[in-house]
C-alpha cells in the first residue's frame, strides 16, 4: 500500500516521447528491465538478479524526499542533490520507509538500499550506472530531451559518465558516445 | 527504447488514492515488489528472483495489445479478455516486442514470458497469483475502487481467488477475506 505512492514521485526526465514527466515506479521498472538486457556489459560474475532487487528498491525514499535532481533548476529553491551519498533526509526516510516492514523484510530490503548507495559491490555499481545511463538514453533519442530545460551541459554529465563507466566499461564508452553525438547534432551544450 | 511505451498503456484499475488510472509499466513494478516482500507465502522452494523477473516482463505485450481487461465494460466495444491463454493477437505482438532483441536476449525473454502465460511451473503460478491480487488489493482499500464503475462483483472474482490460490493458499484465502469484507462493508455487490 505505502509504496504505491512512489507513482505519484515525478522525475525532472519525461518519458521518451516527451509526452509527460516520468514517476519513480515506471523507472524503476525500466532500469530494472535495463539489468535483464543489458547484463552482458556487466563485469564477469555479476549476479544479475540482485542488480534487478537493486534497481526496484533504489528510489523508494523519494516517497519522503521526492525526486533528487542532479542539476540546478533555474527558479527553483528546492536544493537539488550535488553530493553523493544519502543526506540526512533520505536516512530518515529509508528508517521510516523500511520500518513499515517486518523486521526480517525490514533488514533484507534496507540492506539492497544501503548496497545501491554505497556502491561497493560490482552489483551496487552495474546498477547506479543503469540508472544514471537511462535519461541519458531518452534524452539522447529525444532531440536532447530536457537538457536544454534544466541549462544542462556536457560537462555537467561528466559525473554520470563517470558513474557509469565505474559500473561498466563498455557502457561508459556508449554514454560518452551518446553525449558526443548529442552535441554534434546541436541538442546538449558543450 | 520500445519498452518505454508500456509507460503510456493504461490499465482500468487506479492508483490506490483513486487519484488516475495505472500505467502497465508502474504496475509491473509494484508486483515485482510484491514478489520481494510476499515471498513467505510462495511454496517452499520458489525461486523468487524468477517471479520478479516473470513480473518484470509479464504486460509487455501490452505495448501492442493494449490493457487486457478482464470483466465486460459497459459501452466499450473492445472485446475484453474472458479466456485464459493468449490470443492470435498476443501471440503477434510477443513476437514482434521480443523480436526486436538479439538472438539470445529474444530467448530468454520470451521464455519468460511463455512461462508466465502458461503457468506451468510454481514460478508462474505464484507471479500471476500476485497479478491478479494487485487489483484486489488496490480496490478493497480504495471503498471498491473502480469494482462498482465496471459492474464487477464478487462472483466475477471467483476466477482471480482460483488463480490466487493456485499460487499460495495463504494469498488465496487473504484475497477471499478481503473480497468478503469489501461486500460486507457494501464496496462490493455479491
Amino acid at each position: 500500500m505505502e509504496i504505491d505512492k512512489l507513482k505519484r514521485v515525478i522525475r525532472r526526465n519525461t518519458l521518451i516521447d516527451g509526452s509527460r514527466r516520468e514517476n519513480g515506479a515506471e523507472h524503476s521498472w525500466h532500469v530494472g528491465m535495463l539489468a535483464m538486457t543489458m547484463g552482458e556489459h556487466a563485469p564477469p560474475g555479476t549476479d544479475l538478479e540482485r542488480v534487478v532487487a537493486l534497481l526496484l528498491v533504489h528510489d523508494l525514499v523519494e516517497i519522503d524526499t521526492g525526486d533528487c535532481f542532479r542539476h540546478d533548476v533555474p527558479g527553483e529553491t528546492r536544493p537539488s542533490l550535488q553530493q553523493d551519498g544519502p543526506g540526512p533526509d533520505t536516512l530518515a526516510a529509508a528508517t521510516r520507509i523500511f520500518g513499515l516492514l517486518p523486521h526480517d523484510q525490514r533488514v533484507r530490503l534496507r540492506a539492497l538500499w544501503d548496497e545501491f548507495e554505497e556502491r561497493r559491490t560490482q552489483e551496487a555499481r552495474f546498477a547506479k550506472a543503469l540508472d544514471r545511463l537511462a535519461p541519458i538514453l531518452a534524452n539522447h533519442h529525444n532531440e536532447g530531451g530536457t537538457w536544454a530545460l534544466y541549462k544542462v551541459t556536457a560537462r555537467h554529465l561528466a559525473d554520470s559518465v563517470r558513474i557509469i563507466h565505474e559500473g561498466s566499461a563498455t557502457l561508459g564508452a556508449y554514454a560518452a558516445r551518446m553525449i558526443e553525438s548529442s552535441v554534434a547534432r546541436g541538442h546538449l551544450a558543450p
